[in-house]
């Protein structure tokens, strides 16, 4: 797309545990910071309400009107029928018609798929939008994909989900040439289950820095940057860490109480939970596979999460990630042909 | 089978990495601890010269010779064929006699698996052991099934994993009326993979205290006390959470650095260590399925998680585990037929 002036972001103001209320406030945040252009999407009155708070005045924040919002509960390709000008699918045709660079949503990660899918449309090779990242922000960087929107895979998609967590480690991450590995249940080539025992002579062939089947442990061991399953062991993988920090939370004092002074251990149960949080990696995390920039935030997100998941809107475009995601599909396809 | 004195378990002696020294230790530790009988099996040489580091006469110690070791990387059908008088099937041959009331290995689980299931049978209505148990040993007890035994799994198997399970809640932990659910991506029906839709229906209908499906994090947060899923999904969660230690031991000084004395950070690594390690859940578990008690620690055990396997040996069929699990899947039968 053409970028006309300054980074432009349409932002869902309806998605979210929080919103409208934290929405706004952390676009507002966003925009005094880095003086963004923001198109705050959804009903316009409790959108002005929200503003009313601030002195935005100066900002440059439009609010573009929208009807309806996609419930988490929703079934999202129903509810896209049923609520064609809903918050998350106006973001996401701002960014089809080239009004912003990027949208970002704390709403349904179904829905801002589907919205995604419909308007902004997938790139070559992808037949589905995946989602990815690393588990543990600061105690491991390795990204796992997919993390729970393919619950029943063909081997093949494994490969496209690959290709699209290469290019994120290299432009987002900064590693140079990718480890990648399929996840199993031991390192050898005949260890898996039906579809992981098939994908790995796929991946042998292709142009990947495959390394092989690598094991549960091996992904908070940096033995590979990339690391692929199936959503259905990822979505699981994800909401066990999540409740890790949870249970740490209930536990650690406990645990540690006999050693430790009550504060000490309080302090490293909340160090401990902030590492399995979702704001940890930065607020949320693009979808993968869409043509265009969609980044999707947790639920519960703050305002400061949502401050910081427009910034990662932002660098997700300044860095080119759909751009590498688009060669490093391309490079796949050609080892196919080659 | 009939109980001729006191308790009497078969100890193969050649299974572990630190096999035979750390075996033989641990086995005389329990004879002397609890008067068991002991017989450990594997070369006599190499047990001899163990056990004549100890004063031992007076324990109720025999050697049984075997010939051959089955090794981690060896095919376990295949090496079972091959080495028909190995340690772990004689070892299994001497519970099948009526000579044993049990048998403990830290070898491998695979081989263990092979022999128990050749020489001592199934259970009705379960055609291949299982492997299961708490993940995390103090912060959840939550039993998980099957942890890397059966990697593709028909819906109807897990069926059989979740009466299994229901045994182990009942008489190892004393719960009395344990809560079934199904490891999925949501809670609803609806949601899932292929495999855990399919299954869904049948537990709804079967006799088990079935409370839908499960997710993640619920696994920690005591929502189930025993939660189903195939090998390949739980042999993956068993190794992250075993690599969470790894690299909790790795990073939490780092982490925790700034704000601790790093003699305080360092023993929170062990602790934190301690909870994901195999040893904290008594150095080992049973195979889950077999018509006789069969004990899998791990293959790291040392003389104390030794110790601690014979005397779990001794729990389990005090307790009546395996009659339990009978029982359990009699139950799930009649309901079938009802």
């Amino acid at each position: 797309m053409e970028v006309r002036n300054s980074f432009t972001v349409a932002v869902d103001a309806m998605g979210g545990d929080f919103a409208p209320r934290e929405i706004v406030q952390g676009a507002i945040c966003a925009a005094q910071q880095n003086g963004y252009k923001i198109l705050l999407v959804g009903d316009e009155t409790a959108i002005k309400v929200e503003l009313n708070n601030y002195e935005a005045s100066k900002l440059d924040i439009t609010v573009v009107a929208s009807e309806g919002v996609i419930e988490e509960t929703d079934n999202p390709i129903r509810a896209i029928k049923e609520k064609p000008y809903a918050s998350v699918v106006q973001a996401a045709r701002l960014v089809k018609a080239g009004d912003a660079h990027a949208f970002v949503t704390m709403g349904s990660t179904g829905a801002a798929m589907a919205a995604a899918t419909l308007e902004m449309g997938l790139l070559d090779n992808i037949d589905r939008p995946a989602i990815g990242g690393p588990l543990f922000g600061r105690l491991s960087r390795t990204v796992l994909m997919d993390l729970g929107s393919n619950v029943d895979c063909r081997p093949s998609r494994l490969l496209g989900f690959a290709a699209l967590g290469v290019a994120f480690a290299r432009v987002i991450q900064g590693v140079e040439n990718p480890r990648v590995g399929i996840l199993s249940v031991g390192s050898e080539e005949g260890k898996g289950n039906r579809q992981t025992k098939e994908a790995y002579p796929l991946f042998k062939e292709s142009s990947l820095n495959f390394i092989g089947n690598v094991e549960g442990m091996d992904i908070l061991l940096d033995k590979a940057d990339v690391v692929v399953c199936d959503g259905f062991v990822g979505n699981i993988l994800m909401k066990y860490t999540e409740g890790l920090g949870m249970a740490l939370l209930k536990h650690i004092p406990d645990l540690l109480g006999a050693s430790l002074p009550a504060e000490v251990s309080g302090q490293i149960s909340k160090k401990l939970v902030e590492m399995t949080s979702p704001a940890e990696v930065g607020g949320g995390g693009p979808l993968f596979g869409i043509n265009g920039t969609a980044i999707v935030g947790h639920g519960r997100a703050n305002a400061e999460n949502v401050a910081q998941a427009i910034i990662m809107a932002e660098n997700v475009v300044k860095v080119g990630l759909i751009e590498a995601m688009s060669k490093e599909l391309a490079a796949l396809n050609q080892s196919e042909q080659g």
